[in-house]
């Protein structure tokens, strides 16, 4: 029942959508890494909502605040607190959810689990608005991984039936990851930006939205990272990554694909490349037994379609225990899609590091 | 690093697969169960090999022996130990592993991390004998789950082209998953094992393996069980089950194929029923902001082709450094899906039981 | 290297002594708690500097600032985070520890753990004010005890020479813990207090500080609470404890006297008493195999000499690596014993409440 | 309510008494250590029961059987299972302890806690002799920390009120310690043996038995070792050595009389020693902030007079709810301290590696 995570990077989120404040505090960063201010700012406000629009127009002002364990911008090794106040809250918009749930959304066993007493305005501490600590925290963990040679980007694989071109597994090169991550709408194949536009658009005018897949690579680890049966680079991945609101499924390599694959087809063979154990190919991506094979870390993970949309939905009133239909006024992107890449790639960053630490 | 499970329930997994036995502790598990060996023994018989053709012939005598922690049959709530002897050990047939890696295996990133001192007979701790274990601790989790009313139950929903049908996400029997637990090779439509064991001699004939995918559901939980951000049910279960060799994916509900969906297609909607909240369809896999909304919780995880095929493959000489073709011998399971069945039930069922200690 | 507390109640402290703010951040604290503000301003109080002349004058308002987790003064289940701003800093009355670490004190290894990065002003992460987040994360937990009907209080057992009189462990009111929790100056017999004042001030007149001890009694805990082995209430209690600046020894019951007590005058018997087991005596301090007997759990800790002393004292510069003479200049308490009491209490409270969540 | 310990090195403690096996799983231990047999059964022999007639006459063959994590004698960095079979069970001294629960002993609480269902044979899983497991895993660990030049040894400091020479804290040779620890009774100042043994003697022959102290000391731990707040090496060791049953105190340096001292008495000096910074003294047992100083570091816990004696006792009969006098048939040491010399250096080895891995 807690939102910490980590065994040696120790991540505490806090805070509700439409509470004082959110933020985190980061327990274990070593000491001695000095913050790219700029980078940081760069991932929040690739998440952040409100830059087009495509996204809620709601204006959340992400700017972090460190509390701690920064002085004169290196680490000092004490946990690093940081806060985001919240300035521009409209609750009233929410303000029926109390008595009728939206339909998948937290609301309903939330209010169960905690009896009744969890914050329920805007999603309370479920809020997706809960991810820009993560981000933050990621942000904080990739300076850590690129001091180490380790860089993470991740690309829209898919919104609806729009696919960008995949990753070639086994042969991620690092300026495109740096590329993905400069953007605010990451695809490897620019023309698929329009089409995928265009296919949230016509979820947005048909009051609807729309769900998506995003690809994540990480280059530069060196074979031998991870370990066996519950420490696998998997375990930890997808433990932080199912901790994403709307995370639904995540694969490793060829994921499901797998299913219908031979071992011949699926097996990566090995090579000697310049003197050093290469694979010829990334079926598993990157990651055997737990443990890291030197090649391209690759997963997907897919979002779903976000749960709040202006059609009328069947739902239930919890106070008299009578059918209702629920009508979600506010505004709301019709795909996070896109605003998830980076809570992704900081989901990644903050397992990885932890394994390594 | 560790082959340790669990805040609550704590399993730790010992072993290797030459070895002289294999094993593990469940420490937490609650005083006054009575065990019901029976149970007990059809799971490890369901995952053990040498059940027919399709399996390896390699006899192993799966017979856990209670070390503590049991008394007269009954829990104590002392560590409950158990082993496994490992009393049918051809180390000959993998004498050649030990320089070449066998491909997709874990040889090679376990080398490169343990520095060639990890136990390589057989895949060493790496196993998929290891889940063996697994299996005996998550009979242990059913039968107290199954005292609260909770019952697991999973089949083989893809093997190669060949599909299951799946289950009904939002109405699945008790009686029909303790019809797959009773089977060695667990399906719904009884006419596609024919099908699916043909597709398995077929890769078997070329020397080679076959992947598929299992789909676990879980039905009793009531609504308001897990946890919020890393804590979610989701994080919980996966983090388990991608400790499960072989597992490169997992997706609950609808799994990936939500990104295709739009909002109003995949949102569950609620409605009163005999006085009670129930939803009205469960793309969600019964999961809400990581908390169970009393819907059976529904995964499906991919199971990738076994490495081990008698095809020449190409690998490394990690002594001369020199690129060698290994052809392994050894008998081998062409398809551990069918085996990996009770293996996913039990990863499902330790990882549902720490949440709900 | 962690900052953080517990398995089921984590507590996650941040903050330096001269930094911006410091706080704390709950998480795992039950929904639906109303919260008694009085009585966690009169903890932080009691803990709180500057309340009379024996105390630092440092003006300290210690007022906890409450950024999530609450709604309309009860809990809501979600992590409570909270954050005490740094407003009376004198940085320049600790310009010198930077080349010269104060003997006894954090400085030297925190410099050597840290190669240097570390927040040095006022000992930084170290300093004992980051006491103040876990004397509001214990008030929070006595609350939740308090409705269990379980009470903590303690008492300053010595100061240098002076004994209090000690709790009749056995037989411990809630009516004196009551009052215990209400004073500034925690002393069963009312004549000790002057004494002890007394010993304090001839320390401070000497350029000195004194050491001391506090006894703390638990009343209301039911039989059965704790674990064996690495979980017992002891080790639990003391894992607390010991992370509580100046703590350098923990006893339960009789404690190091033990070393000199046979079996006969240790043992504690039994005896029925209404219908119920109770203890004849509480050599034990309420606990036996790691686990609770419904008698009082009793122990005492022991708190150093406060190192901040006027006189000279020997120490090297780290920079030239001579030996130099090192005065502290500044305001310091001569004795914190009095002032440790309710942060005592309070490590007390959260280890218990994390076992028994 | 665990049996488990450490958070990289993972230690997992199984069996009753009189069960058919106890033993531990080392998980976390690393890759590549030559395992040094004869020190390891030189510990556990330590331990063991029958050396000398001062000991309880029951012949326990302590004979570790190691089933996986070596491989002809190296550590493959698997999980270390070990198990020790219960050879010499004389079930029926015990058998009246169902209804009457020994004074001092956890038969109550366990009772109570794990409403009758545990093993009570013995003591069951809390009987003294789960610590030759934890022996064993000492033994292991002692031998990774003389790898990297850290040595461990511990010394009877009091047997009722006979005392050996304490350490001298600030100047303890490896010699000494070295001797120390081939010992069965070991002190420092030889003629100490005698009278504590007259000590014991006078105490069996009074059908009682007596405590002691246990004074431990490490040296070769460099500065810069342990953490801050709930992580410090006070926090850690303590954990462990509050799990050995008896221990009811633990005190670091000069531990309680710091309550009767001054800063200026108490503070230990720094200065320059061969261009190292060096301490002057050592009141805080090799610890400041919770971080290794450099210092030797210097802890004793208290060990209480082992509660089964033959003496007639006062005790209640769980059945009948009617007081009860107990006598106690059985062999018993009047004294466990000797023996438990080996597990506190034991606890000290694997709460230290567990800090440093």
């Amino acid at each position: 029942m807690s939102s910490e995570f980590g065994e040696k990077l120790k991540i505490s989120i806090f805070g509700e959508s439409h509470g004082e404040a959110i933020g985190c505090v980061v327990d274990g960063f070593p000491a001695g890494v000095t913050l790219n201010e700029e980078e940081i700012y760069l991932d929040m406000s690739r998440r952040a909502p409100g830059k087009d629009k495509f996204a809620t127009p709601r204006l959340e002002k992400d700017i972090p605040h460190i509390l701690s364990g920064v002085l004169n911008g290196v680490t000092t090794g004490a946990p690093i607190a940081m806060t985001i106040e919240n300035t521009n809250k409209r609750s009233s918009d929410y303000s029926n959810v109390l008595s009728v749930p939206r339909p998948s959304h937290s609301d309903y066993p939330a209010y169960v689990k905690y009896n009744g007493f969890n914050d329920i305005r805007g999603g309370g501490h479920f809020s997706g608005r809960l991810t820009a600590p993560l981000v933050f925290a990621g942000a904080l963990a990739k300076q850590l991984l690129k001091e180490k040679g380790i860089f993470i980007g991740a690309h829209i694989a898919r919104v609806g039936s729009i696919e960008d071109e995949p990753f070639d597994k086994n042969n991620i090169s690092l300026s495109l990851l740096q590329e993905l991550t400069k953007e605010s709408f990451s695809v490897i194949d620019k023309s698929a930006e329009e089409k995928m536009r265009s296919e949230i658009e016509n979820a947005r005018l048909d009051s609807d939205s729309i769900g998506g897949i995003i690809e994540c690579a990480v280059v530069g680890v060196d074979a031998g990272v991870g370990g066996n049966m519950f420490s696998t680079v998997e375990s930890k991945l997808s433990s932080v990554l199912f901790g994403v609101p709307a995370v639904k499924g995540v694969e490793f390599g060829d994921g499901f694909d797998l299913a219908k694959m031979r071992g011949s087809q699926a097996n990566d063979g090995y090579c000697v490349e310049n003197g050093k154990v290469s694979l010829k190919s990334n079926h598993n991506g990157g990651v055997l037994g737990g443990i890291t094979t030197g090649a391209p870390i690759v997963f997907r993970t897919v979002i779903k379609p976000t749960p709040s949309i202006s059609q009328a939905q069947d739902s239930v009133n919890l106070q008299t225990m009578e059918n209702e239909t629920l009508v979600i006024n506010g505004r709301h992107d019709p795909c996070i899609v896109p605003r998830a890449v980076p809570v992704i790639e900081a989901a990644a960053a903050v397992g990885l590091l932890d394994i390594m630490l």
